[in-house]
Parts: structure tokens; C-alpha cells; sequence
């Protein structure tokens, strides 16, 4: 529970009688894959914007970038422990992650897959063959939001 | 400029005439190294109390968590970007940082030395062995925190 809800919870008088403290576990689990996804956009947007030729293609930045993305893809999944729910923090966290595990473990399985593709892909500097590995990559993102994620 | 700094700024008329807008790269930043941080505390607690025997010694966990905080710690520096101090958003970093470029990035290298180390005796799943290089690992963050970090 945040210190926002806490507060709120206290002056509604809901929890004066019935103390609901925070558990840590959970806020500290949304914080951490949070902190995944904020690294991921870091090194996703710039690679984005080569794609788009917004920024001039750096071969070997992109390379690094791609590599980063891939690493962090497998560190997101053990943040949404039991019970980190909308009802723990401050998450956009679908109540459907842990409704529907088998679908969500397998979508960001594809988020694995692809941004480990995109990373061996842009081993060879070739924009063109980089291109729709990112896009595809772009989509595991779009797809996992869409099914998993508040607007 | 945080929100609540923009705000204090209204109120205070200081910005009324000559509008200071948020620098969003330096904020952005300030967010991306944080969490950079977070993704590296969630790796090296579990670590640490492997250490102490609060928690039973998993080898492999151990070995994956030391090659997490390895591959952090290449991606931290380049979130202290020229300008994402205290006057740019909510940070802790302190102004000696950009004043003493070489110090810092010579602790953030012993950081980077140090897990890497970590990271490869952890390997041999030796307690013993591990537990050394765990403490200097662990001295690096401390130094660059007291050196580099407000309390």
C-alpha cells in the first residue's frame, strides 16, 4: 500500500480498527520491475529512433542497446510476485497477470525471444535486416501492454 | 525541475517572467540511473543474506544474481548525464559528481571491477571464496555513496 493510500485509508477510518500495513515484499517487487521497464525504454527509444531515422544509425550503439534490452527482457518476469497487484501499489499491473499466468509468462517469453533475436541481429550493422526484428520486437511490447497493462 | 519544484517556483513568482521548463532528458536521466540502482538493490540483497545465513545458500541463485548486478553495473554511469543534479529533479546525487569527473568514474569502474569478480567466482559456488570478493563488492558502494551520494 502507498503512503497516498495509507493516508487515504486512514482518514476514510477503514483502517483504524482493522491496521492494514504495507507489505514491502510486494511495493518493493512493483518497484523493481518498474525499474526493468524504465532501463528497457532507455535503451529501446534511441534504437527506435535510428529505426525511424530520427537520429543518424550508430551501428555499434545500436548493437549494445539491443544487447541491453535482451538481458533486461529476463530480468522482468520475477517482479510480479504474488499478491503485487493494484491492491499492493501504486502498479498498472492487470489483475490478469496472475489470472492468466500460462498467457502472460508466455508473452513476455516473446519479448525474450525477439529482443534476443534483435540483439543477434544487430551484431551485423545491417539496417535493413535490423529493421523488422525491431519491429517485431516493438509488437511483443505493444502485445504484452495491450493484454496485461492499464491505459 | 520537479512538479513540486515548479510549483514552489509559481508560487514563489520566480518563474512567472522568466519560465523555466523542465529539462526532460535530465529528468529523465535522474529516473533511469535510479532504476538502474533499484534493479541492482533487488540482486544484491538476496546476496547479502545468503552471506549473514539469513537465507540458505543457493549456489545457482547466487551465480545469477552476481551476473545481474555485473551487467548493472556497466549501465549506470551513463545516466549522470551533464545537468541531472539537484537542480534538474529528485536526486541524491551530489554536485562532486560532474566537479570530480575522474574520481567518479574511477569508483564507478571499481563498481563495475568488483562485480564482475563477483560475478566469477560465484561460479565455483565456494562460500568461502565468495564471500571476500562479496565484501569488497559490496565496499565499492559504499565509497562511491559516501564520496558521491547525499545522505
Amino acid at each position: 500500500m502507498t503512503m497516498k493510500k495509507t493516508l487515504a485509508a486512514l482518514l476514510l477510518g477503514t483502517i483504524v480498527f482493522t491496521p492494514v500495513f504495507a507489505d514491502e515484499a510486494q511495493e518493493k517487487a512493483i518497484e523493481y520491475r518498474q525499474s526493468v521497464f524504465t532501463v528497457v525504454g532507455w535503451h529501446f527509444k534511441p534504437m527506435g529512433a535510428m529505426i525511424k531515422g530520427e537520429k543518424p544509425f550508430n551501428a555499434a550503439e545500436f548493437q549494445r542497446m539491443a544487447e541491453n534490452v535482451a538481458f533486461m527482457s529476463k530480468l522482468a518476469a520475477e517482479g510480479f510476485i504474488p499478491g503485487s497487484d493494484a491492491k499492493a501499489g501504486d502498479t498498472e499491473a492487470k489483475d490478469d497477470i496472475w489470472k492468466k499466468p500460462d498467457e502472460f509468462k508466455s508473452k513476455m517469453a516473446d519479448f525474450e525471444k525477439a529482443s534476443a533475436e534483435l540483439a543477434s541481429v544487430a551484431k551485423g550493422g545491417d539496417m535493413n535486416a535490423i529493421k523488422p526484428v525491431f519491429g517485431k520486437t516493438a509488437e511483443t511490447c505493444k502485445a504484452c501492454h495491450k493484454a496485461f497493462r492499464k491505459d
